[in-house]
C-alpha cells in the first residue's frame, strides 16, 4: 500500500508509492553518457580566454586584470537577464485585479570554473569552497540595494534541469518582491514558532538526527538528508546544525564546511546515479527578516529523475516512486 | 525591459521576459514528428480488443458486455494506482511533526477512445463530449465515497508532459485529504470574497472579456483565454461564464458545450504548435465546499514548451518567454 506523508514545512502532501517503488539503483541514467565535453570550447562565453563574449564582470576571484583570463570563479550579469537594474519600483493595478511592475532586479551568472569540462561533483574541495564563498559575497552585495527584497541562489545541472549551457555555472537572482512561494514557507514557519517558540526546521533536524535512517552525510556543523516527505527520488536537504535565518549570515569557515558537505552529496549522487541532472536551490529569508528566529536557511537538491505531470500541477501532491529511507541508505553506502 | 505580473488567484508572480520574448511561432515543435502511431497495438492495454490486459472496468459507454470490445469511452482502475481503496483513514503523527496516513483513494484511467492513433485535438466533437461526460460521471461517482475529500481530473499528453502511454487517456484521482495547494487557492479566493462579496474568478473573467486581447475563443457559456500572469507560453484557462463552484455541478448540456470549447482550444494548439505535449487540469473545490460561492471551477492547459528550473523551484516565480497578449492573438488567428 502506498502512503501519504505531509511535509511539515509546507503542509504539502506527497504519495510514497511503496507498491510501485523502484529500487534506488533504478534511477541511474540509462542511456549511454554523451561524449565528454572538451576542456575548452572556442564558442563558449564562460570558458577562460573568452571573457570578451560576456557582459563586464561583476566580481571575480582572480589574478590579472578584470575581463581577461586568470580567474578561478567569475560573476557576470546574465546576458539574457530576466530582470534588470533599470525601471520603476511602482506597482500598477489594472481593474483593481491585475498587478504589474517593471522587471527590476539583478540576474547574475557565477561561472564556477575556467574549464568547460568540470562538474561541481568532481571538483576539488577548495574549488567548491570558492564557489560557495562567491555565493556569500554576491548575497552580501545584493542585500545592499534597498530595492531588492529577496535573493534566489540556484544551480541547474543538465538539460533535464533546464540548462542549455554546458559550462558549469550557478545563478543568483535578486527580486524587488518577496515571492509568494517564499511567503508561504515563512507563514508555515512563523505559525509553528508562534505555537511552540521554536524554529520548525530546527525541530525537523532534531528528529532526522534522532531517527537517522534518512541521513546521508553529516559534518560538525551540517547535515544532509532525504526529507521525510521527499517530493521526488533522492531529493536532498542540507541544513546547518546551528540556526541561521539567512544564507548571508554564514561565516567564511562555515561556508567552507558547507562546501565540503555539498561536494560529498553531489559526488554521491554523481556516482550513485551516473551524473544525474539536478537543480540545487538555497532557501533563505527576505533580507529584512534576517533577524527573525523562526526560519533556517537550507539547500534543496532535486535530481531530475521523475516527471512533474498533471496530477502534481493540479493537486501539488507529488508521487514519489522511491522510499526516502531506502534512497538515503543507498547514498550512505556510496564511497567518496 | 521585462515585466513582473501577479496572478490574483494565487498571488504568485511571473516574469514576462519581453526583451527575450520569442515570437509565438517559435514554440512550434522543432524536430520532425515521430512516425505516426498505428491504429491498434497488440501490446497496448487500452486498445479495443485488449480489455483483458486491464483491471476490471469501472464504467464504460458501450454496446456489448463489460470488459470486452464495443465501448467508446472506458474507465478502469489504474493498474499502477498511486492510491487504493483499502487502508485506514487514521493519521499518524511522529514526534508531533511528521504526519502520515495510508494511501487511501481512487486512481482511475479514462481511456478516451478505442483507437490508439487518435488525439483529443483531432477527435470529433461528439467523442470529446463523451469524454467530458465521463469526467462528470466519475466525479459524481467519487463524491459518493465519504472518505474522499477532493478529486483531481487531468490529462498528460506526450512524453514531456509526463506520460509514457501513447494511447489517449485521462486520469482521475480522489484523495482522502484536501491538497495544501488547493487549500491555498481557496484561501486566496475566500479572502477576496470576504473583502468584496464576489468570486475572484468571476471578476477575472469580466476583465478578460472587457480587455479582450488575451481571449482565444468564446462560446455562449465558456471562455478560453491566456491568463494575465501566464506561467508559461500558451498557458490557457477555460472558464464557465456563469459561476459553478465544482466541476460536478456542470449540466449535461454545459458539459457538451465545454467539450466543444476544449476541442477548439486543443485543435488550435495542435495546429499552431504542431501537436505540443501538454497537461490539462480541472481545478475545482473539495466536495464539501460545493455550496460555497467564492470559487469557480476551471480548466488549465499547460503546453510543455519550457523548462521548470531552479529559479522557479526556489521562488515560485516563473519566467515566461512569451507575451500572453501575443500568443492569444496568434491562437485566435488559427482556423479550426
Amino acid at each position: 500500500m502506498s502512503e501519504l506523508r505531509q511535509d511539515p514545512t509546507t503542509n504539502d502532501w506527497v504519495i510514497i508509492a511503496h507498491e510501485r517503488a523502484k529500487r534506488p539503483n533504478h534511477f541511474t541514467r540509462s542511456k549511454a553518457p554523451a561524449e565528454p565535453p572538451p576542456p575548452y570550447r572556442p564558442d563558449c562565453p564562460f570558458c577562460e580566454g573568452n571573457e570578451s563574449m560576456t557582459p563586464e564582470e561583476e566580481w571575480a576571484y582572480r589574478s590579472g586584470a578584470p575581463n581577461g583570463p586568470g580567474w578561478w570563479v567569475r560573476t557576470i550579469t546574465n546576458k539574457f537577464a530576466a530582470l534588470s537594474m533599470q525601471g520603476s519600483m511602482e506597482r500598477k493595478d489594472e481593474f483593481g485585479l491585475f498587478r504589474r511592475m517593471d522587471g527590476v532586479g539583478k540576474h547574475e551568472i557565477i561561472v564556477e570554473a575556467p574549464r568547460h569540462d568540470v562538474s561541481m561533483a568532481l571538483m576539488s574541495s577548495q574549488q567548491v569552497e570558492e564557489i560557495v564563498l562567491m555565493y556569500r559575497d554576491r548575497y552580501l552585495q545584493m542585500r545592499e540595494d534597498p530595492r531588492f527584497k529577496y535573493v534566489t541562489i540556484f544551480k541547474n545541472h543538465g538539460e533535464r534541469a533546464g540548462t542549455s549551457i554546458e559550462h558549469p555555472h550557478s545563478q543568483i537572482v535578486a527580486t524587488p518582491i518577496v515571492p509568494a512561494a517564499v511567503r508561504r514557507r515563512l507563514d508555515v514557519a512563523m505559525q509553528y514558532y508562534d505555537n511552540t517558540g521554536k524554529c520548525i526546521y530546527c525541530d525537523v533536524l532534531i528528529v532526522e538526527q534522532k531517527v537517522g535512517s534518512r541521513v546521508v552525510y553529516e559534518s560538525d556543523r551540517f547535515v544532509a538528508f532525504h526529507p521525510f516527505a521527499s517530493r521526488s527520488p533522492f531529493e536532498t536537504w542540507v541544513f546547518p546544525k546551528v540556526r541561521q535565518s539567512a544564507f548571508g549570515q554564514i561565516s567564511i569557515g562555515e561556508a567552507k564546511e558547507f562546501a565540503h558537505v555539498l561536494r560529498i552529496v553531489l559526488l554521491k549522487l554523481h556516482k550513485g546515479l551516473d551524473n544525474p541532472d539536478y537543480n540545487a536551490i538555497i532557501h533563505t529569508v527576505p533580507f529584512k527578516d534576517e533577524v527573525e528566529e523562526y526560519y533556517m536557511w537550507h539547500m534543496q537538491i532535486v535530481p531530475r529523475v521523475s516527471h512533474v505531470a498533471g496530477f502534481e500541477m493540479g493537486s501539488g501532491i507529488y508521487i514519489n516512486s522511491a522510499v526516502p529511507e531506502e534512497t538515503a541508505a543507498f547514498m550512505r553506502g556510496i564511497e567518496t
